[in-house]
């Protein structure tokens, strides 16, 4: 509950354009009760407005960014360099290049500075709301049951799916 | 204190071979005061032994799990899908590839499951250790007293460089 | 005969959405008139159904199994560590990265456990149930003769559609 | 011991120079006492070679056939096209791509004709072995069990390496 | 005038499917006056109908090969392997890894068989055509004479396209 | 020779082990008589830093500004963002990848803020050098005479080496 | 103003296709009030109008030349080995490979001659005409004005589009 | 005889640090008894040079040249829009991206003008001198014999190889 009356993750990503894909992470946030705030923010066309993100992060109550960028993404990094949160990278896929330079731009940060890099599009944003999740259950016992619970969840989805593809194969013979 | 007095990180690796790599994110977890636990653990030469580890993690009391691995490096995706600590892995240089295949295995994870992926190689070991350092930093003063201090020493060691650099270009006319 | 009348091969996929790729492998096993299971097991979402699947297939009397799995794609290595029987994988295509992260999650296993890895997608799926049949010819008359038969009817197809674009040229002409 | 009596594998190579590779599959088929031969058979400079070697592996009573091959590695898919045996490919690294070439040549087959790829050098001639010997081991209870001992020798070698991991990082504090 | 009567190309493709791709190199040997015949043969459906081809492709009267393959192309190389006839590979773009692959495996053929790469996919294929009509020009001056035409046509080609783009352009204000 | 006493471009770099690449970019300037300065900066590590050199480049006197960085290669961008001088990106090869990430984070800028990049390493360095010599020659007549002249150097040069070449060649026959 | 009336950057292509993402180039120069040309000019199809347009370029009065090409993309090359104008390169994205033949084309010049590569696409196309107008505005107070102007937007741009995101998430709730 | 008195072939190379690859075409050519010239040629350094050279080639009696370069290696590309003679691309391997760039600039030329792409390096540099003679074969009769010559020397020398491998391993017992 308290997890989510405040707000303590910041998604944030360069490009409104990338909203389709980071709205993965803050459906996973509200699934665990967690709080977030959503800007679009860009390292390169609005620097200072990233650098003040950055640096206000911490102070304004965040506990940990998720930051969405492509190309040659170097918002997650430049957040980075300004903060002490653990920054979770997300890399679009929306390029010539299929994400392939927005994975090497987020991943391949040089020893002192990092970011926690995820998959690249949906299912990295998704995993980007769950790793926070992770990070706060480690001082929360609700979102740490409720991980518990989406374990579970998976596990039995799996399951389901199993069954249903068996019936639907089954049935057409 | 405490931190150090328990251990709250795992650090392990696919293979003894990996410790040259993965020493530098113990070196950084000492530097912050944090203690660790090493192990070798195979998620293909020793399954029980990984899962076994995973899900014993959490009541052992750690918080955070870092995994090093090569290859088709599956070890840090198989130890996430058991514990619902926070997963840090670092893609191995050391294959005919590179690393590239480290790590697009360690980071292209499905929605569901995460692994904060670091660097291919010795900057991702290093920036392991301070992401495990920021997870804990966010519940534990000392060590975020350590992160803030340890930007300021990157920012100064950058200017020193620099400051030398300029010498020799300038003795060397 | 024996062989359509007792399961012999495991068709497991990560996805229920990797299906329509590995109904290819599926095609071919009955061709050959191989019997099958076909399961959605992720090595992620629900790893103790992987690993019981992998620990009692040879006792349930598999002879190979076949997976399919895309992205950061564990889920053959996982079996392949938990079992002495054949594994066939069969790269996803269905990813940000056309399957280059499916391929080299699958193939670059480390010495000790292999996984016999097919080509991309479809034309992998179908290799894999023909794979699955070589391997059991060794031991079974009846399909090492449609093998054979098989081999036989690619080379006609060809002849046929060779003779066929040529008219269709003459044709147009 | 039948196993070892008889030539049951064959291991072929595109170049004398691929041996120290390879011999690496030979050494693994040593290990689970299965007899074998060694040639070296090129798709390119010895094709006639190359084809009599496949349509006659199974009249000599080879049961599979491992290939080891690099840059525009056609060896494993000739062979394959000739034969209904199991084909094991292993990717040479030595080019200049790094055996990403070798890789793809080997392993993206078209539909209908299969190559058992295994990983790019080393790690790949031991796993062509070992699947070799998987194969094998479906008629043979000895080779089965010897695949049975060396899961367990994987396993203890894990837990060895990892107990003088820690006692060296041990003593070096 | 005798090259249009004569069939003095061979265009082959490794599947039917790849003829709306080849067809570009038949148009231009059709432009250039040069004979040619169209086949289908399969490296691995139809190995023996491939061997055949190449080896009697002298005999036949050809003067050079082209070939269409994709994937894990070998048809070039095999074909290659058996004549000493120009052999000009064409790699085709319809695979998951969008013809990296086929060209890979048609260009990186090793010291002793030679290939000569055109560009993935149509391009490709035109270009075959031409590099046909270059090597048949050195003995025949009809030939030559259409080529130093062709070059004329492409300059043209281009000044009369940058002329109605600037007219589009100029419209448009 | 106003170009030679005043500080026209800034030559900085992410780290002080990139200076043997970086050198070649000073070796240009001073070749075309053009007064730099040196600095290390790194975007990560002292982003303060890096945002006081962008913002502060005009008002200096600089007119270009060239930068060197590798892995993800942020610094070049995060300049570019800061000023309105040219910034011309050097990516470095000393990583995992070879500078492939470093190159594809300093080119792949969004639309709005411009790198202009160079090739990977020495070659990219000199010709930095050489860019940031043809900007300022729009408006330095002295500088444009030694490019016409360093052109003319260029194909002596090649003219030379290939007189000597065959010499060579001669004399070892 | 004098800027616009005189024609003083060229935007050339290697076909008329690349026209629409060339266009961007175009549309950023109109908007820095710069006059500009169109011509589509083919290094390899119309190579004596490539080298007259690149030698006599300077001489007409141009101060910067926009190159698009694709491919094995020559052009911008070709035209800086003829020229000491600063030429800048945009990698065309309409081949098999996504444009990354295109971009190693361009960026990857040997030391000697420079081309200043940008993204692959459209945004590089924008950030062409945005770094001719830094070129210019070193020399042009009224385009440095604009550059400052149009920083300006891109900031105030990302503002506003945040703003309506969080007004349409809000919305949505 | 004639072959070898007269210059047919040209064999050149953007700089004189190709020798040692480009040195393999000569081998072949002198093997195959067909005289030839060495010149370095830079289409970037001494683009006059490059242009007189393809534009007098045919004229002088050359029938086919071999071009070896690297990086955005143009050089091939724009000797073939110059001259209607068979050009053959050789790509160099000295660079940060081990010859990639300079195989995807060598090979992805656009439809209309061709460049006979062979492999990365050495084996391809043997393949450019045996595709020229190829070409020349088809009006030699010498060349012709040699060529066949040739192939049974590769074939046998495998089997040299063979044995000799298998006599070593036999040893080694």
């Amino acid at each position: 509950m308290a997890a989510k009356e405040k707000t303590l993750v910041g998604v944030i990503m360069g490009s409104d354009s990338d909203y389709p894909v980071m709205a993965e992470a803050g459906r996973m946030l509200e699934k665990f009760g967690i709080g977030f705030e959503v800007e679009v923010v860009s390292a390169h066309r609005s620097p200072a407005r990233a650098a003040e993100y950055a640096e206000t992060a911490a102070k304004r109550g965040l506990r940990a960014i998720i930051v969405g960028a492509g190309g040659a993404a170097h918002l997650a990094g430049v957040v980075a360099a300004l903060t002490t949160l653990p920054v979770i990278g997300v890399p679009m896929p929306s390029t010539s290049l299929n994400g392939m330079d927005s994975l090497l731009s987020t991943v391949q940060m040089p020893g002192g500075v990092s970011v926690a890099t995820m998959a690249i599009g949906k299912p990295g944003a998704t995993n980007a709301g769950i790793f926070a999740a992770q990070i706060l259950a480690l001082s929360d016992a609700d979102i740490a049951r409720k991980l518990v619970d989406y374990k579970k969840e998976l596990d039995s989805g799996v399951a389901e799916k199993s069954a249903r593809l068996k019936r639907e194969i089954a049935e057409k013979k």
